[in-house]
């Protein structure tokens, strides 16, 4: 669908030509670019809040710098539409975050406006001043670095290791906080207290009213004590604005706050600062949603809304005719919950995934009991052990690919002290349409290697249940669960908790001719599969592993004394995985089965939706009976 | 040999003992305990200078606090000798750091006094603050949680992610900053010059300047402006330091600076602090190596000395009769310096360890080129990806289980987006002595399974030199070289530059009745395996596979076509590794040998010296002879 541009942003396909510009023309091109994602985003979904909040300021920055020499970083990056519709892309931005289509992040490959590939948060800043010091090394003293970071992406930890070398260098670079309060929940944490204080100038004015009150008393010393008390005033405030700040603290020269939405002002403070070297914070207030009034007033429903009606508001949903089965994670959400009303030991932590993990449920009901820790996987992983190492049982919920971030402290912390942290990790497999960034496809392989370590992977709602049950039943040491983004496969799944045994599987399916291993909510496509084959005359049986650590040894046993042909289905990358511990088991015990293994392959897998990625990666059901049928297949040699 | 003790010291088995004398002798029992592990160490080697500098803080801590009710982690843990022995192992300290003995850090499972094990830097704040939790949680309001951190640890990221959550909590946490502007080597970045400048008042000095400044050139409002100006200073201070410190932005009470070596202040402060509920941190200046002058002049040499002359400082070193190999290390340090002559692209990251990878090399002859960014392994991996997209090779020198903290960087920002950084991992495989949290078991497992990743380990000096020289110049992606702690094997290793190609293994040894496949140095141990062999009359082939990733495909090919009986031998985990991926070739293209896979077994190795660990695991010379032997025996049926 075409969409209506205005006339200044109809003209414009390059930052060059908002460069021709003149600067009174530049809040109406702010108006039709934020017009623009509006209409764009209502129509074919997307990330939303994001983008609205800093039109102003990619306008300024693109109108200020000389990108692309000049290189550009946006945090995280789902911020970056206004960036992308005003690099080139407007006309490919219909593809956005579809297979095959433009990124919803900013990508290395697909622009050379593009700087720096993100997804994750809170890694702007130490590729900035990795990329101002390579400059630096080749000469190019002109170029400037600039990193977008929001408030919420400040409270990870890279982030602040980064300022500490950045403020012991003398590089170009210029690190822009947006502030909006906000990641996709409301951010927590004393540093936003810290800038909400700043912002509002509580510190000066507590500053000056305590000024006052000592010179209240001095009265005495006569007339001229209060304009004494002017001038004194003058210079504290420009030292205090200066010295007594976090960033100063870490010598980033401090500038602002300034209103982000005001392009003009941003122009001229961006041009001041280009003229300034070094390493330097300028801290622009925002509002996320800006200028559209829903998303103003709900940040966290409009950070990605999906289509929506633009002059309503109404979101829309397909209504589905038939009760549907819920998310994964909302049976987490429910489960967690109640389960804790039975024991008093298991607690919830969240870094900053509140409503993505459904933890906002148990947030809600036991407030004392599940923590938002802020954008910060790290201190969520050890701040779960440290629960642990006082009796409780801390249900620690990260993204697989979040889970990335704490994988030091999943070792050192909770594995080699045996502790009883449970980890849920959500969005494990193909993630969808936030692409290779985002897609849980490691996390079999770098937990199961782990000792002590309990990796299993449910195949549906009730399974999850059991398994979370069993995991807080379980005090040998920590208990990964890992599920996909998306719904599940029950419409009635408040089913009652079973705890089952550690490394148990289960026989779903009788068959002769090979068998198929499945591992997690990946198995209803071997069991579509294996309809299909019985229908085509073939045998298949089929075996939900539901552990991948330990492994069911028994049922391996019975596997590979029956079947010469194993073919091993995950939803997770084959070099390491859940087919190559099938493969260390027959080894180990001498079997010589000839094994298929069928996962997501040693590449990165663009975005896409998770069905169009299943079949891309050949384990949807007609990839597993594709495979099942060439293992049949007297005339291939395995070899 | 027996220790002398103080006669205070002597009668301190417990805190319980300490506790029993008065405040006037714990100066004394301070200079006891000092002695004592000066002693200790010089005759048994050790950390040093870590636990000279805590001496009085951990006097005065177990002095206040009801230890083990209160709870006390002590950051990294390398400093907490006379903790150990305040606590209960004074008798078996001299097992200290040995294979079977007392760890070397406080591990959980040693003793009730070690809170927390550690090992790791910056963990200890998230730890308390989740123990925190859990005791208010169970309603224990009264129980202490007491983190005690290093300068250097704080510039880790976790430890401001915990911050930014304990600031925003009512919970009892006092955390301590133990600053002696030192990690291993000398601290680095912006904080370590805030905290100095606190220390000194600079920021306070400042200001008062400021101050009188402005109050001079106003001196015509008469003679009373001097006295108004104390009055406002002395509001000003008071304001000053509770609001313009960096701690106190994130909402945590500071305290402090305290002159750490102070014992009777020390004990007042912590008495006081005791009652001040809520998170709080002390700053707490002390020195490395404290009353051991040669350590106080050079504290990175006498980080972990070894075993030394007490009277003269003379380390004892045993000299060697005939030239010995280089440690690994050094091989690199030397290399790095030697391409980077020839090719201006090299540049060397290291996170706080200088002089532990031999960057220190690299840093003096190329400061520009070489850096130091920090305990701060997140960001050392993203600004090497930041390098490298300005077209030059970072060098990025991380230790194999410290690179566990950069996990998602290595994903996220360097592979996904094949900018070619090279990790080097030294301390691969069993690190020794330091133990299981220093043991980077896991380096093939969760690198191999990241697509576009390279996994090389060499099998000597020249090896490494020449993996380096293909690094830099594979331009395709990320490269990691994993090499052990300590030596290599060839005296003679400053040999020629050699490009090998990527994915080359190669064949040592001729054999027929089974093939040995190793990767890295532990391969020299297969080649004295397979002389002792061939001396037994059996015939084994060798192969140094030399890349774990991508493999050499004909090699195996000629392997798996010739062999029936594959043996794999390696210096890191089974589950996953490489024997895995020799498992998953073979699967792949359906061959059937026997393959027996030695290496790091799935559970926690505990601490002893390199070689005891290898012996333990069964691969070390004698165990790959004894499986190798196994293997060909026709009674033993692998099943």
């Amino acid at each position: 669908m075409e969409i209506n541009q205005g006339k200044l942003l109809a003209q414009i396909d390059s930052p060059e030509d908002l460069k021709k510009l003149n600067e009174s023309q530049l809040a109406q091109v702010s108006a039709e670019l934020r017009e623009y994602i509006i209409d764009h985003v209502s129509i074919y979904g997307g990330h939303f809040g994001a983008s609205l909040g800093v039109v102003e300021l990619t306008v300024a920055l693109h109108y200020v710098f000389n990108t692309p020499d000049d290189q550009l970083i946006w945090d995280v990056g789902h911020q970056a539409y206004g960036h992308k519709i005003l690099t080139g892309r407007k006309k490919q931005f219909h593809t956005n975050r579809l297979y095959g289509g433009l990124s919803g992040f900013p990508k290395r490959t697909e622009s050379p406006y593009d700087a720096f590939g993100v997804g994750h948060s809170s890694t702007s800043i130490s590729a900035a001043l990795g990329m101002a010091y390579g400059s630096a090394h080749k000469g190019e003293m002109q170029r400037q670095h600039i990193a977008v970071i929001g408030d919420g992406a400040m409270t990870g930890g890279m982030a602040f290791e980064a300022m500490n070398h950045a403020g012991d260098s003398n590089k170009n670079l210029l690190i822009i906080l947006n502030d909006n309060c906000m990641s996709i929940d409301p951010n927590v944490g004393a540093l936003k207290d810290y800038l909400t204080d700043i912002t509002t100038s509580h510190t000066y004015n507590r500053l000056r009213d305590d000024v006052w009150k000592v010179l209240g008393k001095i009265s005495k010393f006569g007339p001229n004590a209060q304009e004494i008390v002017g001038k004194v005033e003058n210079s504290i405030k420009s030292f205090l604005l200066k010295q007594s700040n976090l960033f100063e603290s870490l010598n980033l020269r401090y500038f602002g706050p300034v209103d982000g939405h005001d392009v003009n002002h941003l122009v001229h403070v961006l041009k001041d600062l280009k003229d300034i070297p070094g390493p330097k914070i300028l801290h622009c207030v925002t509002v996320k949603g800006k200028g559209y009034k829903q998303a103003e007033l709900d940040q966290t429903k409009w950070h990605a809304p999906g289509k929506f009606d633009k002059i309503t508001g109404e979101i829309r949903k397909s209504v589905p005719t038939e009760p549907q089965p819920p998310k994964y994670q909302e049976v987490f959400g429910h489960t967690i919950v109640e389960m804790a009303k039975e024991d008093d030991r298991i607690m919830g932590v969240t870094p900053a995934m509140p409503s993505g993990s459904s933890m906002n449920i148990m947030m809600k009901e036991m407030p004392d009991r599940a923590f938002d820790v802020g954008i910060a996987e790290q201190h969520a992983v050890t701040f779960s052990a440290g629960l642990a190492a006082q009796g409780m049982v801390a249900f620690c919920n990260i993204y697989s690919s979040f889970m990335q971030r704490a994988y030091d402290q999943v070792i050192h912390d909770v594995a080699i002290q045996k502790l009883p942290v449970v980890f849920c990790l959500d969005r494990a497999g193909v993630a969808g349409a936030d692409g290779p960034t985002h897609h849980g496809a490691y996390d079999m392989a770098f937990m199961r290697c782990i000792p002590h370590m309990v990796v299993a992977a449910p195949m549906n709602e009730q399974e999850l249940r059991n398994l979370m049950y069993t995991a807080s039943l379980h005090t040998e040491g920590p208990f990964t669960i890992r599920y996909p983004r998306g719904k599940g496969v029950m419409t009635e799944w408040r089913t009652p908790l079973e705890k089952l045994e550690v490394g148990s599987g289960r026989k779903l399916h009788d068959g002769d001719d090979l068998a198929i291993l499945s591992i997690g909510h990946i198995g209803n496509y071997a069991v579509q599969a294996c309809e299909k084959l019985e229908q085509e005359g073939l045998s298949a049986a089929h075996y939900d592993m539901r552990f991948v650590k330990p492994l069911d040894e028994a049922l391996l046993h019975e596997v590979f004394s029956k079947h010469s042909r194993v073919l091993t289905v995950e939803d997770g990358c084959l070099p390491g995985g859940f087919g190559s511990a099938v493969l260390e088991f027959m080894a180990d015990h001498g079997y010589q089965s000839k094994v298929v293994r069928l996962g997501i392959p040693d590449r990165v897998v663009e975005h896409g939706e998770q069905d169009e990625l299943y079949s891309e990666c050949g384990y949807d059901a007609e990839g597993i009976r594709t495979a099942a049928i060439k293992m049949l297949d007297p005339q291939v040699v395995f070899q």
